[in-house]
């Protein structure tokens, strides 16, 4: 899912009880979706065999909260005769909140393609009939920038396209189809009885022959003969079927583009490659400069829509930082003064405290990369290099796999400080108007200017806070807070500061600064960098070892720093270190 | 007072009932430096002679709003006994609201000073032990930067100075005196006994010698007899006397700020000359470089504390701006679009609405800038040239009587763009990261960086803005807004739009946007700058004239036109007028 949503994806489907899983399953993907993956999410509903209570359990799990007003539920007896009563209910419990999308079928829905030509022609159009029925154009607005990837895709099961809409219905999606003539006519067809709604094609690359000769049976689905005198040749070259499947998806896509459709819905099945091929080779996304609506991805639950800024040092501990907010009623918006500040959640789920020690499995791994030998603080000191170095790519406080891109010019530095024992966990270099389409550090969308405060973050002995504090202190440009474990703060910064460490400058905008500094969120964040020394780490290790003395040690005495240069034109933040230019 | 808040004093004094004045006219007087000329206010208050009723008055209005949980009022009766009952009274009705300052005798108590020099010693140091029972140091954070300039400075009436605090006295400003060695010994006997706030010292700069020698007697001032014999040989040429008095006020200064007073006290008599020319010759203000807290002065009302952003359009008709959001519960602070936008008073005050029509004596002057004769369009264009070109120096859309100085580089091209028909009323150029402490452009103290997008807003005809909008809708970095006095707008932006116009970066400190283009507050500024073509220039002329024919003809059919370039970096906003380098 991760790798999905960086290509950002206007939103990903995800079948309802998709290959036999439970409601409960289903609600907890979408939830991860949307809030932690921060994608936004598209629930695949069923009108068949669908009691009113679960689909309505189901929406308010997806929505968050009770609709206003709507508080005491009518269930309709029975349950849904069709898809209309469906939409409808949806439409009076939670007037426009769900965006629905709607089945559209290029080539008449499976139950009606029959052998009887006139009859088959007569159920298209009465279809398309239906379909405008329960389209309303609502969303002028709307504009479906490029892509849609869907997730699972488990897609032709007809429940899953019995997604109907009544007049309320945001956008169609069509069933998977191989001749984009078929879909371009459907396009026509529909807005000849006057459907205005944005159509998006189905489109699935051809992934595995087996794959491909079920699906196409099981939904009727037409192939062109070409198609299918390529695929004959090369059936059991499992690589040429994959390729050829990017080549034609990549020109049905150009084709439909060209057409002006509005954008594409990818049915990946699970895998994502085929499908970012496809869209990489038409040009439309690039893996190396994703889009970023902010140096963070927001996730898309409504609750949140107003977080606009969080502080730097979550920032490659993401989902911690949603887990520890997710109880907020308002997010600090452009001053972050301006939100009386909501107290951070604890940290008592597991999966999300111990990504490195909750299984045997994960422990090995962590293991293998920081060592089963610490003998002493140099060991440790060896396992922060070596991850500067992209030796290991793993440390335990980082969620992803892997250093932050932006941080990847800092590297060389960044390894000199690590040897000489300032034990750097996160960092940016300071960035004076790079167009915010920078592969590296641009966010927001084309057309503005990104700025960065140079930022490094790092534990340090005592000693080693000693020799450096001084050098801190006379450096005009720099402001630091350090704290150990105990609370012991060194600061130069009133309680209520908040330094803006990232910002941007877009045309008819406000500026934004997503990310910030600030002493009161930096003592809580202390609390969990230096816990997971412990729960990450050093549990790691049999009790009374060496390696637990060594990490308990550094845990208990060392101190956190948090040091930024304000000079983002001319400053060296390296200088206070003796590592200057 | 404009020129003297100019130079940002810490705040200004103003006598109680100055010069016979009624206490109405004083309150006035202070209600107006605080929310017109925006400097901070020390009003004088008198022990003697003072009914509590008028004194509370007094502190009520300055205040702006009654006590929170002091709504009633116990009055001491019969008036105050002494300085303490008064300030006792003070910080009982209104706790730390105010700040206090305590009136020092360096030289003793005028009613102090006997023959007796004995007595007169006993009687300074019981002055100094009353003055500690009087003083707490509650500010320790308090830092007086540079100066401050006393105004109207009536400051040796007796009354004026027995404005004695108890235990809650922000700060000392001494009497005048022409012997620092004696100001200095009094500093170091108050904290002999334990006198830990900051004491200013009072400087009065000698300006005619007939004023110097009533004052130093009606005060019993010592007066060296260097400065008796210097004055003795010059006393008859005014100008010399004055030079005198900057270079001795001069040398006064300098010795005392190296002997680490923490501030000046300039008592000026309402003349800011003298007291200005000191502080230069010491460097400690500079006239082509005068500091800025925003680009706009804020008034120093508490209630507008929060004021963080303004729209541009009133940037020329600040107290316009301040008066019509006086009633306003919040300022919109950092995010513009935090607080819901309040409404904007009507100006129903004439004396702010008819700043060129209030007068006989104002609509000569308007008249003589603005002609005789308007006979067509060109006459009016001419008008606006003339003002470019600094030939006159008020227009109708200006309440200061010339050009800002930060549209100064801009004015060949804006003479340009008046000849073509567009009457310029508004403009900043583009600024990349200047330097905060630029002369031009910079604002919010130094270490900082400031940014501004190009601006300019002017009118024009129908036919002109026809012409005229094809090249604005096709030039990317623009963003427009055009209205008629009907209210037919023109523009690409949303309702809620809002774009920083002007940003600030600083050390330690979210991003500063004080400055914004909205359309929200545009619709409301076009019916004040729409007004005023009629208000404050087509009423100089008679009834049926073909002046007021002219001028309302631009008012009913013309455009008002407001032109941001986005791009800050590389733009030229005068591109889309064809006047582009």
């Amino acid at each position: 899912m991760d790798r999905m949503a960086a290509f950002g994806p206007l939103f990903c489907d995800i079948t309802w009880g998709a290959g036999g899983s439970t409601a409960d399953l289903t609600l907890e993907i979408a939830s991860r979706m949307q809030n932690m993956v921060c994608m936004e999410t598209m629930m695949h509903l069923t009108c068949t065999n669908m009691p009113v209570e679960k689909l309505n359990n189901a929406l308010k799990e997806v929505r968050g909260d009770a609709p206003e007003g709507h508080d005491t539920f009518t269930p309709i007896e029975g349950g849904f005769a069709c898809a209309l009563d469906l939409i409808k209910h949806i439409r009076k419990e939670y007037g426009d909140y769900f965006g629905i999308g709607i089945a559209g079928y290029p080539e008449a829905h499976p139950d009606s393609i029959l052998d009887d030509e006139e009859k088959m022609k007569e159920n298209y159009w009465r279809d398309i009939h239906y379909l405008k029925q329960k389209v309303k154009y609502r969303n002028q607005g709307t504009v479906f920038p490029g892509l849609a990837l869907s997730f699972p895709g488990v897609f032709c099961h007809k429940e899953c396209w019995d997604l109907q809409v009544d007049a309320g219905g945001d956008f169609i999606v069509s069933q998977l189809f191989y001749e984009t003539g078929v879909f371009l006519q459907f396009v026509e067809d529909c807005r000849s009885v006057g459907i205005t709604v944005p159509i998006l094609p189905g489109i699935m690359p051809i992934m595995t022959y087996g794959g491909f000769k079920r699906m196409t049976s099981f939904c009727k689905t037409k192939v062109p003969q070409k198609i299918t005198d390529a695929l004959e040749s090369i059936k059991d070259d499992d690589e040429a079927v994959k390729k050829y499947g990017i080549k034609l998806g990549t020109e049905m896509c150009r084709q439909l583009l060209d057409s002006g459709v509005p954008g594409l819905h990818m049915y990946t099945l699970n895998l994502e490659r085929s499908a970012v091929s496809i869209l990489e080779d038409m040009g439309l996304v690039n893996r190396d400069n994703l889009p970023r609506h902010f140096p963070w991805r927001p996730p898309t639950n409504v609750q949140r829509s107003g977080e606009a800024v969080r502080p730097i040092f979550w920032s490659n501990r993401p989902k911690s930082y949603i887990k520890r907010t997710a109880d907020w009623d308002a997010f600090p918006s452009g001053r972050w003064g301006d939100s009386q500040s909501p107290a951070y959640g604890t940290l008592n789920d597991y999966q999300f405290m111990r990504r490195h020690t909750s299984s045997e499995k994960r422990a090995q791994k962590a293991r293998e990369a920081w060592g089963d030998v610490l003998s002493s603080v140099d060991d440790v000191k060896q396992v922060f290099v070596n991850y500067c170095k992209g030796e290991i790519n793993i440390l335990p406080w980082n969620e992803m796999d892997s250093m932050q891109k932006e941080s990847a010019e800092l590297v060389p530095k960044l390894q000199e400080l690590n040897k000489k024992g300032y034990l750097t966990i996160t960092s940016q270099p300071r960035v004076n108007g790079a167009p915010s389409t920078d592969s590296t550090f641009g966010w927001g969308g084309p057309g503005g200017y990104v700025y960065q405060k140079a930022y490094i973050e790092f534990f340090v002995s005592p000693e080693g806070f000693s020799k450096l504090q001084p050098q801190l202190n006379s450096a005009p440009s720099i402001s630091y807070m350090a704290v150990n474990s105990k609370g012991e703060l060194h600061t130069t910064l009133d309680d209520g500061n908040v330094n803006a460490v990232t910002w941007g400058v877009f045309p008819g905008k406000e500026i934004l600064q997503p990310t910030v500094v600030d002493p009161r969120s930096f003592m809580v964040w202390k609390d969990e960098a230096f816990d997971l020394w412990i729960t990450e780490w050093s549990a790691l290790y049999d009790g009374g070892s060496q390696e637990r003395k060594v990490l308990q040690e550094i845990r208990d005495e060392w101190y956190l720093v948090s040091v930024v240069d304000n000079d983002f034109v001319h400053g060296d933040i390296f200088k206070v270190f003796g590592l200057g230019d």
